[in-house]
């Protein structure tokens, strides 16, 4: 395992907003599953990672595209901070799995099967039924276990998940979730679950999102270690990462975008305090560092430390990727 | 109540193959709910919806397209062939709701919740499992009912089925199925269903595609009639319209692109003895005029043959339309 390597599970920040990117290399930021898609259909998403690419050609002092683990370790090594594609929601693929072959080489690595409702492929966690993956969704999860697509299961219905597990040939994610053992939110994941998608290899992300923390909005740093190590109390060293689900640079417009079924019809209400909610301690991706330096003060070792900051994310990426 | 109406409660024949026409015509039909989208999304059926308009100008002296019940009537009146367009599925709203305002002004005037398989709305008959309408799904119901369109569930699953009856304002249809006692297939629909449809004033097609007959394509008018009866007997003389179900000028791909998953991803086997199956009888819409002298046959008047012919249909759509 390299050492000092910082992987943030999940992160929806404003790509568009350059002073992210700023916050993330003073984060010392290794990498970072940048969210490209939530409600975005097909040609939006091809649209972003057309932006992406040219922002990978003009920022290539800053940034660096992901495809494997290698280029994380390059990333590491060059002082960079690595760009993983990675979508919250399967939508751009509209009603054509093949799409996924494109997208594939396109670099998109993580894919999350629904977000908060139901879709094609999945249910969501805030539906008031789950009886787990449609036909399509099936064969959804067959086709990104073949491309070494890592399946991403946050936001999705616990029935759904239990059927994704169950039935994905590799290893899958809670990119940022807690347990619902600790904070009891639909968003959170149930400690049996969390334990089957550990036993399958798969990593959670402790959600600094604040809303899923007991606290919410008046959470702290305390608080999210002591979610992370509930966590590793159920999944074990090997299995929990960090994920900030860190919205730097949004404002509302973007949390009432989230909170529209599909991104179009309103449906949630939306009760944020600021453009920007975010744990004390955790205000900016330059605070990463932060969630370290209170691991090593309860007590972790260089070695644990560096498993939860990123070294299980890297060993879970190259699970699915294959490299 | 118009005397000799005949209505075909869904017919989804090659609309590009001119023949159709003059069957529908040789066959007296005064209106069809034509199925312009099966897995078709968004700009595909805006196409539709313009060729077709583009149709009714240059073939205003065959072709009437229909808004209302009146529209119908001066079908009737005219000689000319009315045209319901409907949807077999939802697909074409894509994951926004409120396009049916477009649609609607378009012409649409049925829209089935979802086709065989799990969509953002609904679930079809084929899913393994049945968790009812999604959120995103009430609230289409919602929709359709404000701008009275009706509601189809042919194709949808039970559980979804009796969500959407249960939840909309207005009474919705099985546009074509037949009784799941008569022939246990999972595109029929079981007694109690049918009994709450039309209790709700609902109206269920007696489906004449032979698949859904208990002698599969060997079946004939009397068997189609027999099915037909039993929906008398569940629905009563005021809830049983007819559906051919007509697959007039489509070959072999057709029914190779309806049995992928969403139009793309093969899935179901197709298993059909020729290009076009129909019961022996109805081989084209030119015969729909021996389902009436069928039933007439077995002694049922005028009123009870205009009611099941068309009768019916007119009723709910005048419900459900407004006018």
């Amino acid at each position: 395992m390299v050492h000092g390597i910082t992987i943030d599970g999940c992160n929806p920040s404003n790509w568009g907003s350059p002073g992210v990117y700023t916050s993330l290399a003073r984060g010392n930021v290794t990498a970072v599953n940048a969210t490209i898609a939530i409600w975005e259909g097909f040609e939006a998403t091809v649209d972003a990672t057309a932006a992406w690419h040219r922002r990978f050609r003009e920022e290539a002092d800053a940034l660096l595209p992901v495809r494997t683990t290698r280029d994380i370790v390059r990333a590491h090594e060059t002082g960079r901070v690595g760009i993983v594609l990675g979508w919250q929601n399967i939508a751009p693929i509209g009603n054509d799995i093949e799409r996924l072959e494109a997208f594939h080489v396109l670099g998109v690595r993580i894919v999350q099967l629904a977000y908060n409702v139901r879709n094609l492929v999945a249910n969501g966690c805030y539906e008031p039924a789950d009886e787990g993956l449609s036909m399509f969704g099936v064969k959804a999860v067959k086709k990104l276990n073949e491309l070494g697509i890592l399946v991403d299961l946050s936001h999705v219905g616990d029935q759904s998940s239990r059927h994704a597990i169950e039935d994905s040939d590799r290893p899958v994610a809670f990119t940022h979730a807690n347990l619902r053992e600790f904070c009891d939110h639909p968003r959170n994941k149930p400690a049996a679950l969390v334990r089957a998608l550990a036993e399958k290899g798969g990593v959670i992300g402790a959600n600094a999102y604040p809303q899923f923390l007991p606290s919410g909005f008046d959470a702290g740093m305390a608080e999210y270690l002591d979610g992370l190590e509930r966590l590793l109390d159920v999944a074990g060293i090997d299995h929990v990462g960090i994920a900030t689900d860190q919205c730097e640079g949004h404002d509302r417009d973007f949390f009432e975008y989230l909170a529209r079924l599909h991104g179009t019809t309103p449906h949630f209400d939306v009760r944020i305090p600021g453009p920007n909610p975010a744990i004390k301690g955790l205000e900016t991706n330059a605070e990463i560092p932060n969630i370290a330096a209170g691991l090593r003060g309860r007590g972790y070792g260089t070695e644990e430390v560096d498993k939860i900051m990123g070294g299980n994310w890297m060993r879970l990426y190259r699970d699915v990727w294959g490299a």
